[in-house]
């Protein structure tokens, strides 16, 4: 298989390459698994467990985190609603090819609180310098600025009122909603399984990202009705349980940890991904846009005793 | 389920939104829907059977269609290798995750003439204007312009000497290849299915992309091996065979058409993507990513007596 060398990406968590340069090599800009190969334990940061999510699927478990800054009113409901044990027994109903698996309460049966009905639109919220910023310093064409608040892939607009939002990368979690941009009550989630729809960008509430578990929604057979919703349902793909991880028993934990975005070996790590310096490729390009900046995530849970 | 609009993506081919303007409606920009309804039959054009090739898998027929222009060596040993029934057989071995699928000779058993086995590399490939190409407006950070020949999604460069190459979008093809720029030999394949890895541009040759059929490759499981590559040898998914179309009995052929690129209602087709008008959304963007424009595919066959 061609040395497993045809097309090359590296498997970053994995890879486990020995650096071991001599004081002229140590000059030459570092591949992405160089960089990851000299992190420290401080480059890594623990999700919070009260702001992780554990969805559990026949699959497997598919794990989010969310983000409280970014979309505070549609997190804190989402939270209310998985403590509540709201989205027990709902499906997976929509998988669309290239665009978005979708879960929850798509028949509209299931009754929440109105208050919780109606929340207000936060598919952009106010940025204030003290939420933070890493700029990427490559142009984009959706948003003025993008980089990352909290780990999460973001835009931003600098302009009065200043203003942030989750840019809709692969793995990132929003909030169905009908026409009225408030009507997404959280009952409703989808995930992003293709080429980063950023048309949704400020247009709908984002509030988190997958850190695992990808693999089982994206490899999921795509629904054959309209937008991709299964139309028998027994194509329905029952989700056991969503949890709020600091509700599980620490024992029955996931432990993940996520390479911070705040540290100088982010930057290291952003720059060799905006120029592949590994033998295989030709021609770096100097650019990368913030959708093809994966953030690693390693499981750093003992053996299961 | 929220009346199907939460997360609306027009479903266009489909989508059969009369159009009945009056006057003064008809100076609104019109959506994607609007200007599909509005295609004439020329607006559309049938993919030569001589540069079509089946992938025919157990879970149903894959449709490539191949870009002479863009990697002519290469689509020409291809098309040779198909006529040859030399992919009969062999797997589809490495699916990894939000990357690619791989599919061929990955254990490099299968002869093949040693003039094929080492071909010029195609990663990009002389432009003259001749070629065409249809310009998007929007700016891109990977390619000082981008846009599409042939129907393919592109990259240009003018500076002399002008070159061209397909952009690493959804679906796109290329050619599997060692470190050494010229070891792709055409014997193993493969497809993007997940965020435009637009880093292996001008990096490795693309030969066309996927028309149909792409939701069987994207939801197969993913490889646990390094690379998304299956570790056991049942896992992996057997190619029946791979054929040109024109070799195939016209009964037995899939008769698509794919919306032209290089008409004004194209440019149509595009302002509306851009600029996102259905009642659903709030907030235009005004931009939109090479990658993010699907070219309308139907299937025109008529029904199988």
């Amino acid at each position: 298989m061609k040395n497993h060398a045809s097309l090359v990406l590296l498997c970053v968590v994995a890879a486990g390459v020995a650096f071991a340069a001599g004081p002229d090599e140590k000059k030459k800009p570092l591949t992405t698994a160089e960089v990851l190969e000299s992190a420290q334990p401080s480059d890594w940061r623990r999700p919070t467990p009260g702001q992780t999510l554990y969805v559990e699927l026949a699959a497997g478990r598919v794990i989010i985190e969310l983000a409280p800054q970014l979309a505070p009113r549609h997190v804190g409901v989402i939270r209310q609603l998985a403590a509540e044990k709201y989205y027990d027994g709902l499906p997976i109903a929509r998988v669309q090819d290239n665009y978005v698996v979708q879960w929850g309460d798509v028949d509209e049966q299931r009754k929440i609180e109105p208050p919780l009905r109606t929340l207000p639109d936060e598919s952009v919220v106010p940025w204030h310098q003290r939420m933070g910023f890493i700029k990427l310093p490559d142009k984009d064409g959706y948003a003025p600025e993008t980089g990352w608040i909290d780990g999460f892939p973001v835009g931003l607009n600098r302009k009065s009122p200043a203003s942030a939002w989750i840019t809709h990368c692969y793995g990132v979690v929003g909030v169905g909603r009908n026409d009225p941009p408030d009507s997404g009550s959280g009952t409703e989630l989808y995930v992003v399984i293709g080429q980063a729809p950023r048309h949704l960008d400020r247009n709908i509430v984002t509030v988190g990202r997958v850190l695992r578990g990808m693999e089982i929604l994206s490899s999921l057979p795509r629904g054959t009705g309209a937008l991709g919703f299964y139309e028998k349902p027994e194509q329905r793909v029952p989700i056991r349980s969503i949890r709020i991880a600091a509700d599980v028993p620490e024992a029955e934990r996931t432990n993940l940890e996520v390479l911070r975005t705040d540290t100088p070996l982010f930057t290291k790590f952003v720059e060799a991904r905006r120029n592949r310096r590994e033998g295989w490729f030709t021609t770096p390009l100097g650019h990368i846009d913030v959708c093809n900046i994966n953030i690693p995530v390693r499981d750093v849970s003992g053996p299961k005793t």
